[in-house]
Formats: structure tokens, sequence, C-alpha cells
């Protein structure tokens, strides 16, 4: 193993819950330093933040634009920036950062409008920079041993498509900062539980099935009284490769906590996960008893075992597959300096991008009383 | 107890699945003695049937005509008359047993078109007969606990419900005799999966939520080439109550059994049931760890302890839950005989009126690209 | 179908818990009458009883004597007696029967002492009669399926069995009738726990693995103070075909509800099942996936087809099971009144007098601190 | 945050399992700095795996002697050393880790013999190091909420607690390198599996109970033929607070991955988990319906609370319990540097003590047929 990147973070203070994921996620595999941080748009929590955090004096930033400029002005600069913060920053600051040559890791929404992502797209492409999207789940070893399987024709042709993703946290009215600026359309862009969790469901779909969505005919609804943005989403789709598909998801479905399901039907098959046991991959064929497939146990794919770190039985979960996410996108980076090639298995900003379309046809069709619309070919 | 109710049936020979489940589900409690029956369209296979079962040769009848002609002659006529034949027999054995003064137990859907429907609704009020539909899963103990904490406001107002009904059996084009009859709109009816198994899920939904639909939009789909009916549906509801639903159902999900679930979501709380894991209730509550509730266990109320025969940890299934149909049914007929009230728990003909409505809708919705179809008041 | 069988119970009142059962599983394939009873000590009770069943009036008896006595007097005498009476009475009442010529379905424990089951045995080889024990757990259609895969030689050599059984409804001192004659040796036997659900593990073991208990070393406890019997067991096996084994029961064990499990170890594979989730099978071999084994299911020998009413998905439970025992009971007695051979699938005296034996083993390897105990071979 | 700990590990070169798990989990927190490493006994593979973790050239040592030596004498040692070597190795380089002024954390079983093991405990409190024990399993939040509880009361009086450890990956003969050394009693220590799994068990009964073994009687069985230690145990226990046990482990149970399980039982209720459904804590009352307590959901202590990263629902797994080992020890390192008080919750020395005596009991009470063998006080 070579020096590990220099790594910075926007966004993330010590109190925010996705920074913490991010940092235990490129800590994990040991290839990344945290070097430099804007980690709050509040100058004394930024500085708060940073030392408790052990960040160099020097490299604790009070503003997003100030980290970019003052590491690009360094020698050793970080060269690779995540960008943690709530949604509406990401287009601001992911451009500024592609555009000042850094590799970027960007949470999920990517941006609020299809405009917005798809010039980001543009730029990163001009740049040539690497551009991660963390839809995390795409990294569990058993989601990926299921895309392996689809691509592989294990199922058959696809039928359809079901993914649900169910939690509960959003169900009463005060639900305190989490809830706050997730609810908060300046902050979280025009959709609530679609962008939120609606998104992870579409990129997970298309991820294991390799079809994009075509159309969509979509019922946001909004549960709880006086929420700004939808609560809860159900979406029938029509997939590129023909298969159809449902997506739900809901964030006021009280007691479900983060419960998120695919499951995939073809003509000889079917594959089923659930987030919440993720280390299992249940496989039906016709007229065969159920399988399990369990991470690390018989029957599994290079994809799964690249993904995994431990034996059968022994549980990894939620950080080790965001692990994978930040891994992949080290070893890219370091192929690239090598002159190597690779293949990202980590969502690019091409899924961000999609993502983005996906909510902006929904929120167009769900407004239109659940008319078909097109997405972008 | 007394002495038990004579009893017919129309179909069930001793080849056909669900004419032996009736005969299991009235034979649990002693409450029927099978006397008569036309069990075939075939003259020498409901002979078979009939001596087969024990019949006496002369109430073995080769057609329901003739049985209901005859027994209505005897001195001592059965009294019950339960129809399992396909479908497209229902309205007329039905009709015509209702005129002649039989009490009528019969399988769903209920009939062909809502005209029947209503036309056979009309006829029991004016026979002033009992009428069952044999919607068997609102039999389950823990269902009838779901409904009774439900109306009981325990969940608060609900806010919505999702039912599903994932089947695989007819994922391939040749399933044999069963498959056969379901999949041939003149035997089944206008509508496949959607008649056979979800008129199943939408009866459920109502008994729990006491809340009827009052408008849905649907996306009904053949994924088997060649097949004449839907094998999978999605349907978007609206309760008269206000509540917001989604219903899906499909036999085309390769290895799924009869994987019938509910979940009703309240602004207080969340109930979670699974068919095939038929006796536990999953109760979640805002902010309160998840709870279990098992038949037989603590913590029931009067209508879960009714619909029960066996303490907890015994596990009592499909059978038992058909046979409290039955069971009620029998002591609606002896407590109307004693002149005393009786207020039915079993399905009746308003259930089996609303089931063909519920799918004449769909159908209409599905043809028209899902748009919002009403449900008659 | 022929004749129903002519039957009387002696015990199993109206508020008997298992006389219900029993009734339940004779009545559900149709195949036996109750036409006659002794049921309850209490002659009042009896008569109560018997009114309620329907009897008619001349055979509600008031003691089993008397039943016996009148009913081999009349022309239509019962053909089958099922004693379902506290464990106490199971000698007299099974000894007088099978000397009066009937053939008899007896609960478990068969009886008090070795020496009263090896007596049991001999009369019921002398007398010729058939005599089943209700180890109901045996009719389990993937108990079945594991006796055949077993004894099949799909697991190889057979390593160890593991069986567990635990409750949790003796917990405290006080739990009304069902628990005060269990825990009253005059009443129960001298086992408590051991006798009542230990000997039900002991027999599913045996059926299972094909092979007996040839020594054992036990510890028993009391827990619950003031406890006559034990209500805590824990068994170490050495089986005859060399197998090792664990049998484990317990009646102190909140929450749990009747948690029978079975593991069976070979050196190619495993096969794992629960009482309470019966319908499945899991089967485990070396460096495949695992995999379900479903009732109705895929991949299912003749054993459990032929014990299975129902398609996979619909559940069947206790009763189903239950019923087996006496289904297979009937057809062994019309087997045999039609000169046929039938090889029984419901466990018969053999079992019974097995279980007593491994009742006292235990009793007596506990009482001297775990010493093994050789059994009668 | 202040300053990474700085970390040198003995054993656990690349290809060795239980090496990258101490990296991963010393990682997860960024708390420790490896910068030093004797990582195989094999002087090229110690060197090839330092390169490969990119370790300095001048601090990759060829044994262990060497780097405690070199270590000491530079101005800036590490500070922590880890010891995943095989068994046989643990008391040498532990000895010589202390006394060289080290905090150590070693893998479990701490050593060969009570002996050893008394004689490592009296150095470290001569010395006055800290010293942990990887019995990684008390790390679980879930674990520490079931401590919390019973410790609490709210079980009442314990009765009995049952810990099963279910594994099927030596089943065979042949199975690689793991395997090799764990069946090799001149470097797996005179037991097997009682030793590789059967003290975590012990370890976590222990922890979660606050009662030690007082006494015991074990059977332990070596089922593959040529093995030259067990692969398989049963111990019955008392335990010093009164209560009674079960301990199973077993390392050829076909199918089982990593199946350690925990329940205990109380006057008032029983607490049960699963190692591989680690998020999750079943919690069961008298006549109450069951509870889920689940990681990061309502109803928990502070001790859970404290050992979780993730909101619920978000699953965390067996590297984030290991994690709370290393990250309680740094900074119990760090509050004993500042003089301030720390109760670890890591396990430590006393636990290792504690193994090394129970597999010593266990073996001579296996060795003399079962008989009950007092554990030191």
């Amino acid at each position: 193993m070579t020096r590990k990147l220099r790594w910075a973070m926007v966004g993330g203070g010590v109190d925010a819950f996705i920074g913490a994921v991010h940092r235990h996620a490129a800590a994990l595999d040991g290839r990344y330093e945290l070097m430099a941080g804007a980690l709050s748009s509040t100058p004394e929590r930024a500085q708060a933040s940073g030392r408790a955090l052990g960040l160099p004096e020097d490299r604790i930033y009070d503003s997003w634009a100030q980290l970019l400029e003052c590491e690009r002005a360094r020698p050793d600069p970080v060269e690779v920036v995540s960008i943690v913060t709530p949604n509406h920053l990401h287009f601001s600051v992911a451009l500024a950062s592609v555009q000042a040559g850094f590799h970027v890791v960007c949470d999920k929404p990517l941006v609020h409008t299809a405009t917005q992502a798809r010039t980001l797209e543009k730029a990163v492409r001009d740049a040539g920079n690497l551009f991660a999207v963390t839809y995390n789940y795409s990294g569990y070893p058993m989601v990926r041993q299921a895309r392996e399987m689809v691509l592989g024709g294990v199922l058959g042709d696809l039928r359809k498509v079901r993914v649900e993703y169910h939690q509960g946290w959003l169900a009463r009215e005060d639900h305190g900062k989490q809830a706050a600026w997730r609810t908060d359309p300046a902050l979280s862009g025009p959709a609530g539980a679609l962008g939120d969790i609606g998104t992870h469901a579409e990129q997970l779909l298309g991820f294991v099935t390799g079809q994009d969505v075509a159309s969509l005919s979509a019922e946001l609804t909004t549960f709880v009284p006086g929420r700004a943005v939808d609560d809860d989403a159900n979406v029938r789709l029509r997939l590129r490769g023909g298969a159809r598909g449902l997506l739900t998801c809901s964030q006021v479905e009280i007691g479900r906590e983060n419960d998120l399901r695919l499951a995939v039907f073809g003509t000889l098959g079917t594959l089923s996960w659930r987030q919440e046991e993720p280390d299992v991959l249940v496989f039906d064929r016709v007229d065969q008893p159920r399988q399990w497939l369990t991470r690390g146990g018989p029957g599994l794919g290079q994809a799964a075992q690249a993904a995994s770190r431990l034996p059968a039985g022994h549980p990894e979960a939620f950080i080790e597959a965001f692990g994978n996410i930040y891994r992949d996108f080290a070893a890219h980076i370091r192929a690239r300096e090598a002159g190597e090639a690779h293949t990202p298995t980590y969502p690019t900003i091409r899924d961000g991008v999609r993502g983005v379309e996906f909510v902006e046809a929904a929120l167009s069709s769900s407004r239109d009383g659940g008319t078909w619309v097109d997405l972008p070919g």
C-alpha cells in the first residue's frame, strides 16, 4: 500500500450524522488521511469541529471557498474533497471543487435540478477529474452479487423490479435538526422523501438491473401537516430494457428504521435483498428450493468477494459498504496516477445526474395527477 | 352443541384444491355434515367424488340444478350449499341456491360483473338468506386483532395502508389444471391475478381498516406471453376515510408462495402482518420498542381470542382461519333459528359485491392508462 | 371413503386443552365420529361436556369403567378409545381399554413407570390391538421429510443431534389448572418438564434419526420454589447408531411459547427444524448455499407429500400435524379390516415405552449427579 | 481529538484473517496509527507485509523480540502492541511486551495454561500497564444493553443462562491454513473449539450476567477423525451468583457460520441475542408481549448508546463491535495520561485469565467423564 490520499471535507462537523459516516468509511481501509476541512458554515463550529478531529490549525477553514483557494495554493494540497453539506450547497461546492482540480466525493441527491446536474457533469468531463456520488447501498457485497447474477442472465429476461424504502422517523412534525433541513425545500431541494431516500432506491434499482428508468408515473404525498415537501412516494416505472418496476418510499411509516428492500423478478428466477439484513441474498428459481446466499459463503461471484472483508457469519454492515465506495474511489485515483485502467464500481456523476432527472420527472408526474413522464435518454 | 348443519357442495371434486379446503375447514369444529354434492360438472367424476367422500348414493348429483331441485323436495334437505366451482358458475349457482332458499357459502371472486353482483345481492336481501363469501384471510386471529386495534383507534388517524399479495406459481405458461381455468377469462372472469388474489387483498384491507376503496388508479400487466388476463397488478387507492393505499399483487414472482402482507400506518403507530407467519402481529408505536403480539399470547383483545383454538406457540394456520368463517356462519344460522341477534364476523355478500366493483374499476382504470376511477359509494 | 370410525374419549371435557385438540385433529379428515365419552372424572362435568359435544344421552358415561363396559355390550360399540386424562390414569384406562378389545389412542407420556409401560406393551401384543401414542410433533410434514432424508443418507454419517424444547408458561408458581396437575407428581408422574415436553423431544429425535438413546447423563433442575418436579432438564445422549446428542427442555424460559427445535448434524450436511415455523426445513450441505425446503414446495419426498393437505405458502400447523397421527391410525385400522399390510407412520406403544424408559433413566442419572445411565436395549 | 496512538502489531501479516480485523477495528475511529510491525515469523513475509501496509522501512521487524528492543530504543516508540499471532506465542510476546512497558492488546485465548495466565496477570499488575483481550463480542452495543439490563435487575433473579456458539467450517478434515494451526495443540493450545470459540462464549456469559463460572461439568468431543483437539463441547455450568448455565460450542455443524447466541433467564424475564443479527435484543417479560430492542432505537440505556455510531436501521456489525474494544482501550490510555479515572468496558487480563481457567477445568472434567470441577475463586 502506498501513501494515503490527502483528504478534505466540506460539511460534516462533529454533530452531523453523515460526516461521521464518511470519516468511518474512509478510515476503514486506511487509504485516506483527513488533512483539511470547512466543516461548518458557521466559522466557530467549523473551528471547533476541526480541532476535535485533530486537523492542523492552518487547514481548518471557515468556508469552503477558502478551503479550495488555500489548498490549491499549498505545495501539498488535498487530493480529494468530500462534500457532505445539506443538499443546497452541493452544486456550488462541487462545481468549484471540480474546476479547482480536486477529485470529489459528493453526497446524494447530487443537486437540486437536472440543469445543475448536467452543468456539473459537463464540468467533470471537461476537467477530467474523478467524481463519486455516495449511493452507498450499491457498496454492499450482496448487492454486488445481485448485479453480477442479473447481468449474467441468471434470472433470464427481467420482468419486473420492486424497490421499497421505508422509514418512520419523519412521522411526526418535530424531529430535530436532521429532520429540519431535510424538509425545507430551500435546503433539501424540491423533493423530500423522494430526494432523500427515493434516489437511493432509484440508483440501487439501476445498479442491480443495469437498466435505467425510461418513464414513470408518480404519486407523491405529504402526510404530515404543514410539511413543504413530500414524505411518501409511489412510482410506477418502465425501464429501458423493457422491465416494469415499482418504487415506493416513505418516511412516515412508524417503526420502520431503514428498511430498504429490493426484489428482481425474471423469467427464470427472483433475487431478494434487504438492507437491514445485508449479508443475505435470497435466490429463488423455478421449481427449486429457495437458496440463501450469504456474504463470505459458498456460491458467490467475484464482485461480492472483492467487496467483502470478513468470513461468513462475521457480519459486515453499513460502514463497510460505504467504505467500499471510498476504497474503490481511492483505487481509481491511484490507478489513474499509475496510468492503469480501472472500471469504477463506485457510483459516478452519471448516477448523480440520473437521480436528479428521476426526481424532476416524478415531481412533474405527480403534479399532473400521475401522468406518465419520459426521462432523458 | 346441537345437531350439525346439513351441508352440500357444488364443485369440489376430490382432485380440486379448494373443495378439500372447504371440507377440512367445515369439519374442524364439527358443525357441518356433508350430505349431498354436485361435485363436478362431469357426471362420472361427480359420482366418483361423491362415493369417495362417503355421500349417500341418492344425494350424489350429476348437476347443481338437480341438487337444488332434489334437495328442496326432501323432508331433510341440506341447509347450506357451498359453491366452490370455477368462477364463471358462481352467479348462476348462487342465485338459484339463494332463490331455492338455501344459505350459501360462495368462493371469491363472487361473480364476473358488478351487475351480476348487485343482482345477487338483491336476491339475497329478498330471500332473507345468509350468504358468506370465503375471503378466508379475514378469519385469521391476528387479522381480527389488527381490525380491533385499528377500529379502536390504537393507531390514531390512518394515513396509509399497504397490502401486497405475491405468488409465483403462474410465472410459466404451463402450470396444470389449477392454472388453466384461472387464466381463461371465460371461466375466471375478466381479471386474472387481480380477481384471484387481488380481491383477497382488497377485502383484507377493508376488513382491517373499516374503510372501503373510494377511488383507484391501476396498472395491470400480463407478463406471460399469450396469457389472456393480467398476472400482475399495482393499484393506488384512496379510501373513504381519507387514507391512501397501495395494493399490489402478482402471480409471476418466482419463489413467492402465498405471500400476502398487510401494513397499516397511522399517526400513532403501525401494524404489520404476513399470512405465511400468521400467528404474529407486529406493533410499532412512536418512540417505543417494537412489540410482537402473538396468537394466544398476552395483550390480545376479544376478537382474536374468540378466533383462536390453541395456546400460544402451538401454531394455527390456513385451515383454522378458514374454519373460523365456517364456524361463525354456522353460529349465525343457529342464532337466527333461535331468534337471537348475531353480528357476523364472516365476509358477507357485501364484501363480495365490493370485490367485483373493485375489479371492474381497476380494469377500467388500467385500460385508460391508470386514470383515477371512483367506486360506487 | 368408507364409514367413519366410531370413537370415544376418556377425559377431554370441554374446558380441557388437549381434549379439544384431539377432537379437531380427528375431525379434520372426517374419519372419526365421536359417539361416546367419559369426559371427566366428575360425573356432573362429564354429563355437561357430553351434552355440549352433542353425544347421545346414553353414551355419556360417568366413568371410564362404565364406558368400557357399556360400549362392549352394545351392538355398535365404539372402535377407538382416546385417552386424554391426566397422566396418572393412562395406565389403568389404557390397559383396560386394550383388554376390552378397543383400539387405543393415548396421550404422552404413556405411563408413570417403565414397568407399567412394559406391562401395557405386552397387553397390546397379546390383544393384537392397535395403539397410538400422540407424539404429535412427528406428524409434521417437514419432520417426515427430515426423517426421510436422514434415513436415506443425505446427511452422511450422523455425528450429533440437538433437540431443544423451550417453554416459559411455568416460570411462576401459580399458573392455573393446566399447570396444577402437571406439577403434581401424583398426577403427572415423577417427572415434570422432562415428562411433559422432554418426552416429545426424545421421541422426535428418535423418529428423525432412526436411532434410540443408548445412554444418557442428565441434570434436572427445579427452579420454581416449592415445585415437586423438575421444570428444566439438560441431557447428554449417546445414540445406538453412535451419534451423540443433546436434549434440553425447560418450562421456565419466560417468553418462549412452544419452541421445539431439532438439528441433525452429519458428515455431509445439517437439517434444522422449528415447531413454531413448521413448514420450513433448513438444509445445509458442505460448501453449498443454504436451502429452504418448504411444505408443498419443490424437492420434497413422498413422506412429506403424503402428510400435506395444502399447497405451499398456505400454512399448515399443529392441528394438521396432529391430524396426521389420527388419519394414519384410521388408515391402519381400515387396512387391517381389509386384510392389507400397513406400515404405521404414527407413534406406537413402542415409542411410548421408550419415552418412559428415557424418563426413568434421566431421573436416575440426575439423582446421581449426572452419571451415565444405560437404557434398556 | 488529540494525536493518534502509535501502534505496532505482532503477527497479522497481509494474508492473516484476524490481523486485518484488528487493523479495520483500530482504524475505524482514527485513534491509532500503525507505525511498526513484526507481522510474520518468516522474515521475508514480515517484510512484504510491512511494505504492503505502508510501514516505514526501519520499523518493519523480522521478529517480535527485535520489535520490542528497537522500539524501546526510539525517541518515538510505539505505545500499544497488538498480539495477533497463533496462540502459542501469546505468552512470550505478551509477557515481554508488558515488561518492556508497552500497553498490550492480545487476542484470545490468552495463553495455554492457567499458570501462564496468572504469571502474565502478575506481570501486568507489576508493570502497571493496560492490557486488553479481544473478546470482541462484548463490544456489541446490544450486548452492552443486555449487561446493563441484567445488572440493573430488569430480569429479576437470574435462574439460568444459555450460550451457544455454532460453526461448521471445521466439519471436514482439510480446511486450509486457518484450520491447520487451530487444530494443532502445539500452536492452538490444549483445546480446540473450546479454546477458539468456547472462550468467547464463556466471556460473553460472564460479561452479561456479571457472574463467573463457579463449577462445571464438560463433555468434549472430537468428531473429525485424526483431529488432536476437541471440535465440539457441551458444558454444564454453575455460576457464582447461583444461576445455572449451559455452554455449547461446535465447529462441525455444517452450515452454521458464526452462530453465537446468548439467552439469559430470570424470574421476571428473558433476554435473547444472536451475533448474526447483532443490532437486535429480544426482551420478554412475564405476561407482556415480546419487545424488540434495536441498536439506535427507543428504550436503550447509556451503555448501548455509547457503543453505537449510526442511527437505527443502519446496521453496525462485527468490525464496529471490535472497534469499540479498541476505542475504549485508547480512551483508557488517554485518560491515564491525563490523570483521569476510566472504567474499562473492554475485556481485561482478568477476563483472559478466567478464560484459560475455564478451559483447564473443562478439559479436566471431560477427561474424568464429566465430573464436576470447581474453578479458582
